[in-house]
């Protein structure tokens, strides 16, 4: 039994948050002539003040790669100047960068089919706190959504086709048009076409209920099943043109014994998918995934 | 991305479902003389088709503890009849014994204070399928819950005067009386008092946010933090008399670092209560725990 | 800090140990009518006392398994008579099986190619007590592992023609021949071919450094590495004349991050290696492994 | 089965290290005016190249806490002059330091009593080069662990007295002295003294084969299985005169049931204690501990 007092929400902290973050490259022999020093000594000569500075270096790619987060209060720099004004430092030591404000609030619309445990769960992340975005809109092939959506006053769009991939995509690419910051596919039956990937891509997070590589495709579960392995997974990605190969985000594992049917693999998975899936949209949203090379470095 | 038909919920394979299940024990000088088989014969000779039969043999404690699930369909002892007809062989073997029928759905009551994910997750879940029983009363504290108990259809009740324990529990007594077969407290903020306990024992399951017995008391997530440890738990439990002390069923851990705030914890942790509680409750139900010298037996 | 008096070792308990094992399987219509608990009453009317019963229904397969273990001390039928008094039930259940004793000791050979973290991890198991059986000889390719068998006493024998695998081959059985109950492949670096492989079916457990099915063959942490995967892994399994696809005996994971390089992933995959080997080298020297359909039912 | 080629071994990859490990503890205030942007500048204009950079805040403590590491090919300030060239940076920024040469082979000395599945593990690790240390002496209240001692030529010393705990302490201040960076606990069955204690403050580690703080003194395991918890876990921590209350370095978990007797749990457990163990041992030779608050920052 537990008594504490209630704790602020996530919500609360967020608000008072206003920071910026860059997520940012430099070749290595640039970053060893001191590109993050002359980057943070740039934010404090402006007035910022250096929250997170977390760093990574690629030796097998000959790249550096960081995440730096700075408080905006006093912060001398408008946004809107910020490109220019920080220019000449990217150009001097060769940095890709990019900024995002922790101010704004990512929307962010969920594809999904008759399965909705996933939907349900970032449903309700996102009103207890625990995902700092706001959900534009949910698009499903079946009807089955529809009360969560309302429960918790989000558009719903039924797919007026489902029978046919290409207009269900073109339907979804004229709902949500560039206006949406990220896609979520929340156990979404369908495989995607190259166009569509194209038009979303590292903005579109999947979840694939294998351990990725190991089961790709179709009905990963009886796979497992069949296969008689000792632990089942769960794998969320950016989705690429490539079946289930896109750069991998997360993953984790739970045990299974021969005492295990199918059934209780689906039951199991989905516990797995919730959390893997929840844990990539967040750190998405946090700005704390770099990808390069197909594959991610995750700044947590 | 996945291309799965759609299997049939777990409704169905439940409605299929015609079972009894005993969950025995016998001490173990009796069990090497066969009480288990004997059983089985006993269960076979009346057309019952043994489907699990599983056992364990406490050396310590000299007891032998069993579950055995068959399937009544041609079963020749009608259910009104069994404990007469099966009370030769169990004094025969100095069988304690506690039968339960699949067929029949129990009834539920949540408690549940302002942290309202434990009750969103077993809203869900027993939507879903994944937990058979009917879920008759959300009791709180709190009007937090209210709008996920209407949107679920379970009758919400706010208790009248929050402040006083005593009030509390008596006003539970009433709405419930013994017409409920399991309490489940979703992170309900009150200690009960041994009373209460005591019109429900082991028919009350806990979630205490800590690994038991590490942390018993407020604020775990708080003490955690302060010792630094390096992984965080939670624990489901019968709930007894002695604060957080009560037959532990099931236990999780997940891992933390420096880099964790008491926040990103209370996070994380969330996670860890849902499912551990979940899975304490669903073994509750499907009749997997046996409880002896405060200890469980799950049979799983 | 820790005080514990010292307890006694695993060797003692076993030496103590004068138990039976039955692994069986019998199609479920006859499991149904009886056939564990006739086989149990056979056992008890020999004045058996029954241990441990362990059954599974692989409704699927439409096949019952199942494991039981009794006390030999008072059992009133000699071990070199139980296969003709045990065959009348055995036919009227059709049931297949396996009889073991625990008082004899396997004798193991240990494979073993540069790599010795495995065989040192077997070594010391063996000579503390946790895995019964004694390892009768160590073949290598390499000279690496001559001074850790010098230390355990146990012959070593080095391979004369490391190059010529078909040679390697026939030499192991030179020198094994059938007296021997396991071959363990402790990083055994060479693949085997169908003809040896059939020699010891179901007697040759092999690791395999992956998550089996993902990354069979060659350098699979190089292969996880590339992929960028989140956690890597590590399967036993017992060898077949396909590569990396016969029976998955037990499997383990450990979390991996952008910061580990592949090195570090052979660092942390070693320590899985070796546990995830030497539960399953355990689990058979237990008789606790049942094989069929190219899966594993392991009765732990 | 594997087939790789052997990679080259840590020893050749340690061998070609040549780098410097700054651990530093700023507050706040003088964090956010640059003090690590001003290190790293410093450490260029001196032609050094910095290979990592991971800092830590945290803000309930009002400290940032980092850890700095440099390639010292070229690096134009003799390790001798350091403290004085950089005195005027420290001072700036109030920086609390220490330096650490990963060139420098540390020296560690391993007490062990009759339980060596530790010791051997750690013999075994340095010898493989996981860690990148001399161990130059054992010392033991038992004789059980001369034979490792032998086979991995490291001087044995046993306890002359090992009934009186202030002569053993004695007798290893007086064998050891302040000669030795690091004194590892490996199952030392004895309680030490405050004044022991004091002499080796953060520069001895020791294994507790329980999830602390749960299951602190002696016999975890039973204690453990008396409570019937549902994972049983190890904790490395840094000694201090608290019994077992140490900064926590390193904690791991394993899951256990009904069916595992106390017994089963030390076998289990000994697994959990050789990772836990050792990886604190590692990361502390590779300078990646800051302990504060009693609590410990690990750099991984």
């Amino acid at each position: 039994m537990v008594r504490d007092s209630v704790v602020g929400p996530w919500d609360i902290i967020w608000q008072k948050m206003n920071t910026a973050v860059l997520l940012l490259s430099t070749p290595t022999s640039f970053a060893r002539k001191g590109a993050v020093a002359a980057m943070c000594q740039f934010l404090i000569a402006h007035k910022g003040s250096v929250l997170h500075c977390d760093d990574h270096l690629d030796s097998s790619r000959d790249l550096s790669l960081s995440r730096l987060e700075w408080d905006l209060d006093g912060f001398d720099i408008p946004v809107s100047d910020f490109e220019e004004q920080f220019r000449p430092l990217a150009e001097q030591y060769r940095i890709n960068y990019h900024l995002a404000l922790t101010a704004y609030r990512p929307k962010i619309a969920i594809l999904v089919s008759a399965y909705d445990h996933c939907l349900a769960d970032l449903l309700y992340r996102q009103k207890a706190g625990e995902l700092k975005c706001d959900i534009v809109r949910i698009i499903s092939n079946h009807t089955t959504a529809q009360p969560l959506a309302d429960f918790y006053h989000v558009p719903f769009h039924l797919l007026t086709n489902p029978d046919d991939k290409r207009i269900c995509e073109q339907e979804v690419v004229e709902l949500l048009g560039q206006d949406v910051d990220l896609i979520v596919l929340a156990r979404y039956m369908q495989i995607l076409g190259p166009d569509f990937v194209a038009q979303y891509l590292l903005r579109m997070i999947n979840i694939h209920h294998s351990f990725l590589p190991a089961f790709v495709g179709a009905k990963p579960y009886h796979q497992a099943f069949q296969r008689g392995v000792k632990l089942i997974g769960a794998s969320s990605h950016y989705v690429t043109a490539a079946l289930d190969e896109g750069p991998i985000i997360e993953q984790d594992v739970v045990r299974v014994s021969h005492r295990d049917t199918v059934e209780d693999m689906l039951y199991k998975g989905r516990d797995l998918e919730k959390v893997v899936l929840s844990r990539a949209v967040r750190w998405h949203l946090e700005n704390r995934i770099l990808v390069y090379q197909n594959k991610t470095v995750v700044f947590v």
